[in-house]
């Protein structure tokens, strides 16, 4: 992922973030806390993977197709995105 | 979550395979890994997290509906099942 | 699915709005809309179909789980509602 | 959606089996089948929904990002499709 360095620093951010949630969430299984309150933390944690998927999408739509150098680099980004949403969709 | 010991354990071993996942994902960014491999590894963090979610869903419904000792217990057990269900979807 | 006559009119309401949806989708493809109109309108009838379906879950937990009339209804009413869980998450 | 015609007949082709699946959950509805069948149709409708969703995008971003005659076309496609992903992962 070449992607700008800003990019790369606001992703990284955001799965370091990410990974504070799933730390929360191991803390709460072991301390036994209620059900309910997992259960909301889980649903946090995906909509935060949910939003930093989109972001890497956007990125790579960016600067590996909107912004391809060539139309081989083009055509191979495109059908890179094309396979993620793909998976995503499954 | 007072689920059983047996089920707390397999619940935090599944959190801690996702969180391995999720700093997977940071060190590929972190290393600048071409964007389809971080697409790929996003969405295999998803789906471990979308299981975790139904297996404390599952784990909620057994412990605290299904074997509510009360019928006050089980009715608060079945609300916030449905609060979790309707966040989820949302 | 024997469920309230109040609960079956509204979920029966809320499938022929789907429907209509998916009828609008089905004319805006025969007329070439634009695109971003067509995920727009996909977009929106997902969110119905998934509130259908959360819907759909709840009044099975009422019916089936929270008010069951024996300990072997309710369990499989239980195990019902895990299966469409793991089926939905999947 | 000025896409091919070969590309329009298989969504609309997508679009009426998807319709029939609604069908299917109203009329399953009606005649009170059985919790378990009528969340067994709504998952495959959803699946059904997603693909649908996914084959747009992927004939939006060839067509109107990979293909497109103009940058200024190819920009605009980029962002239409940019901002169906946000939508669809929120």
């Amino acid at each position: 992922m070449s992607h700008t360095i800003r990019d790369k620093q606001k992703l990284i951010a955001r799965v370091r973030r990410l990974k504070g949630q799933i730390e929360g969430i191991e803390r709460a299984l072991e301390a036994e806390k209620p059900c309910g309150e997992i259960l909301r933390q889980l649903a946090s944690a995906r909509g935060a993977m949910s939003g930093l998927t989109a972001e890497v999408m956007e990125d790579h739509l960016r600067e590996h197709v909107l912004q391809a150098e060539t139309d081989a680099e083009r055509r191979q980004g495109g059908e890179e995105l094309i396979g993620a949403i793909r998976t995503y969709m499954k």
